[in-house]
């Protein structure tokens, strides 16, 4: 991504999606170019908020094929660090992200997705709404107590009846 | 991180931060101890939110000490990529980030705080309120149209008063 402007086309999908080569700081921060940083994996951090309540969901990661593909078709795709391969976000537990806008951050190293969870509405694999389930305390809230805090208090869906046998993503 | 509990002390600062070994994925998933992990750069990913709007501001990485600063004292620390220093967030700029609520996820390899900020209220070094002050448009839109397209009028502040000649942390 770093010499020419790749002009990526998948398969099925409508428009091709322009990802233009980094020439400067000025493009990169103040442009209309869409002139994203992979890292060192060629991955690109991405921040999934409710797009009703702003709640975080999640933060995953891109690789350019599931960038393009979130961009051509409006659903979210991450790469999945842990199954090593491009994740349709929903297409095993029916929880479908429509994206209801997609933001770049100033060195556009980070996109950041307001989207819309089809059915019961979670989207974190231990089957809370939010990946973000629990508090920590800090300041004087800290001082008081150090053990995290549960903020949801029930599960939308169980695991198991989901995801069945497949192994758990969370590595140690 | 990986065997022991490590109970930090950082000078002048109140109760000490217990970062607990992780153990297994019960532990980290749906228990209450604070178990983080840390990438192998010793970082871990920080969304950083709008306490009352609900926007992204920005996605930063905290090491250890910017974790255990931010749990005791309720402002936002974090580590500086660019200038690979701990990073007390509005020290040049005055515009200081109050922890409303910090939350982590699942796995415990991302944290996500609420915050207030001080000031004008921006956080981004371009001089916008959030880092993401761009769309990208998707799906339809994304066929009309490919450019950027910015969310933010104007800026909050002229990064030139308030940075000088420091170098851009932008990196191409």
């Amino acid at each position: 991504m770093n010499s020419n402007t790749d002009t990526s086309r998948s398969t099925g999908a409508s428009a091709p999606v322009a990802l233009h080569a980094r020439t400067s700081v000025e493009q990169v921060e103040e442009g209309r170019e869409l002139a994203p940083k992979f890292d060192q994996d060629g991955l690109i951090a991405c921040i999934t908020t409710d797009a009703d309540s702003g709640d975080v969901l999640m933060l995953g990661y891109m690789n350019h094929e599931a960038l393009v593909k979130t961009v051509q078709t409006g659903e979210a795709y991450y790469w999945s660090r842990s199954r090593k391969t491009l994740w349709h976000k929903g297409a095993t537990s029916g929880l479908v992200q429509l994206v209801e806008e997609m933001r770049i951050d100033d060195d556009q190293d980070a996109v950041w997705l307001r989207v819309r969870v089809s059915g019961p509405g979670a989207s974190c694999h231990v089957g809370y709404r939010s990946c973000f389930y629990r508090r920590v305390p800090v300041g004087k809230e800290h001082e008081a107590g150090k053990q995290l805090v549960f903020t949801e208090s029930s599960k939308i869906f169980d695991p198991k009846m989901i995801y069945g046998d497949a192994p758990n993503p969370t590595l140690l």
